[in-house]
């Protein structure tokens, strides 16, 4: 039970925020520097990137979420990325930190960088320094404030992405506040997932990083714009405790009920970054039923939802289901093609397309109806458990070639 | 040693093709049926598509390979898949090899059956019978004969794919002649990799089978056009023995010398399959070095030449090597980045873009250069071992989207 309210990052009791043009995106006129500001300390949890190749603020950022209980801050930039910097990487995101610290009056250890864009330049240290002391100024607990910082953080996303929601815990209104940018990748370079999430709500620090972890792997992993995994992607939840509600230290109701809200949290995100992938028309939600696991649920929306294919047909309005079909089988999946069940549906109808592996007598017309629509939902059933899991992403378009072709004309 | 020779699935004694138009494909004037005929029992091998959905062909070819020793005839037809078509698509092929083995005076176990095209409906069978009735008198051991056979079984496809080659074993000539068609996802539905290959070798099944498997790993594989891999996938060997070399039945010197040359075979098919990938300007090749196994070079090899964002980079002559090593950096594959070294390489010139995870100071102009050129080479070492391993792919252009969007307009 929860309610979705107006807002984003300073929705919840205790949080500023701030967005403005530092100067890192050269030759533009575009926000590039968001700070959040917690008044008072708060339990950080973190997840980032799987990939090998880790830019330097998530191997920072990790050190400093697992070493301290709490984080005060968040300090991040777009238009350069900080990735494959080296040892200068590392120490300009320390820089960051101590400059931010100095500004904000508070610890070095209490902040925690982002950063997003090119791979392999250096930062404009002069420049994210100088941010680092524009920023204070400007916090406010406005929503104008996360609103701000909600655009500084974008690069070719082409919306501002932002989340809140109230509940009741323990007698007391509980605010959960959020803000993204999407994971298509990135003029000019590596486009990221950053995700920030502030709440009032009081709970350990163990809990936090537990639900945030089981939350982003069916919220913000099942999104796929292009199959691609950047360098920096890095979710952060702070939760400072000013609801004033009892502290949440075991699995009980209230945690479920927290946990509930902070769900519906990611997945308005995720879908606002599939929804918004680079050049895409519409956003695209495939829900795999009757797997035998839960894994497999997942395996097989992704790979609907992934494949280039798929993605290229929702844009040409074209019900080629023998390329669904095709996309669950080299999955990696075990399943029998002849139970298989596909359909898809959106405000303009629903409409199955396969029963049992074979092609239903459908319309095209009403096909191509619903997939003119957005968002559009494809379901995929194998018949062979229980279990289900949703992908999100988006189709396959001109724009998108033409943004990673073309960036530098 | 081997010498290569123009020519295609007729190169090698003792065989016939022809291909010409049946109407399988509406509305076109496009030939679309094949035939390929040894003059005498010919040792059959296969690999097939390792998609959880198999079309009807793969599903009753599979079982003509494993139970009976040699085969006659392929026939092929391009514009319907035979796939997710149940009880009534097995059906046809059978239908199919009874017609063909009819029309030609030979068993219907004898006769391999191949589909490429439109999943999901039911093969024109009347249409299909007309042409295993017109085929057998166009059939010719002439160049021609091969010629028109490789035209018929192209869907998107912009050119014909064939390559020969003779080599001397036990003092006799020995001759390999081969087809192909492309593994881009094809109008109007389902891309298809399909390859016949014809030799006059004298090689026990055995021993066929093994090569084949073998060299497949390495060569067809290893190519990638949109990372889908389909229903219909296929590549066959026959062997009619007819060069008069003693039979090679164990692993010796006469076996190696022909498993080099049919490798070269499937590397030029590999490549000219690559390289007409749908909608693409160029052959992008991408080697892996300094891995810890074989199969961690394939990986990274396979990752790189099939992220959206490396072709999209390679289609706008974009040195962007932190989306290459940031796609190492998601296949999956454990290494340090800091060790990585990545290079451009095409006839224009040869560039060292990163050494030890870090950017050198290339110029970009000669970047643009390399890229420019058709193909392009890049080689990558993430210095952790000795294996190496090579992939084949494509840029990814405004003209893949348009044939994958737009194909029922």
């Amino acid at each position: 039970m929860y309610t979705i309210i107006n807002g984003g990052v300073t929705a919840a009791k205790g949080y500023k925020a701030a967005g403005l043009r530092a100067g890192v995106k050269p030759n533009k006129t575009n926000k590039d520097m968001a700070m959040i500001l917690s008044d008072v300390p708060a339990v950080s949890a973190g997840v980032f990137t799987r990939n090998v190749v880790k830019a330097a603020p998530v191997l920072v950022d990790r050190d400093t979420i697992g070493n301290y209980e709490t984080a005060r801050a968040i300090v991040v930039n777009s238009g350069n990325a900080n990735a494959c910097t080296g040892a200068q990487g590392i120490a300009n995101v320390k820089a960051t930190m101590e400059e931010a610290a100095k500004a904000l009056g508070i610890q070095a250890e209490e902040v925690l960088v982002c950063s997003t864009g090119v791979i392999g330049q250096q930062l404009p240290l002069d420049v994210i320094l100088k941010g680092c002391n524009m920023l204070p100024e400007a916090l406010s607990s406005e929503i104008e404030g996360g609103e701000d910082a909600a655009e500084a953080i974008l690069t070719t996303d082409t919306c501002k992405k932002q989340a809140a929601v109230t509940l009741e815990l323990d007698g007391k209104t509980v605010t959960i506040g959020a803000m993204c940018k999407g994971s298509g990748m990135i003029h000019p370079n590596m486009g990221t997932m950053l995700g920030f999430i502030t709440t009032d709500a009081a709970i350990t620090k163990e809990l936090l990083q537990k639900a945030l972890s089981e939350i982003v792997e069916d919220t913000f992993n099942m999104v796929s714009v292009d199959g691609d995994t950047s360098t920096n992607d890095t979710v952060f939840v702070l939760a400072n405790g000013m609801a004033g509600n009892g502290m949440m230290a075991e699995e009980n109701e209230d945690y479920e009920a927290f946990k509930e809200a902070l769900t519906y949290i990611c997945e308005s995100l995720s879908k606002q970054i599939a929804g918004d992938g680079e050049g895409c028309t519409r956003l695209f939600e495939v829900t795999a039923y009757g797997a035998a696991s839960k894994e497999e649920a997942k395996t097989l929306a992704k790979s609907v939802v992934t494949s280039s294919l798929t993605k290229a047909a929702v844009f040409g309005k074209d019900a080629n289901w023998g390329r669904i079909i095709c996309a669950m089988g080299y999955s990696g999946v075990n399943f029998d093609p002849e139970k298989v069940d596909i359909s898809l549906e959106s405000e303009a109808g629903t409409l199955q397309l396969v029963k049992d592996g074979i092609a239903t007598d459908y319309s095209e017309e009403l096909a191509t109806e619903i997939l003119s629509a957005n968002p559009v939902r494809c379901e995929v059933n194998v018949h062979d458990g229980e279990y289900e899991a949703t992908a999100w992403g988006c189709d396959l378009t001109y724009e998108y070639v033409s943004i990673n072709a073309d960036y530098r004309s």
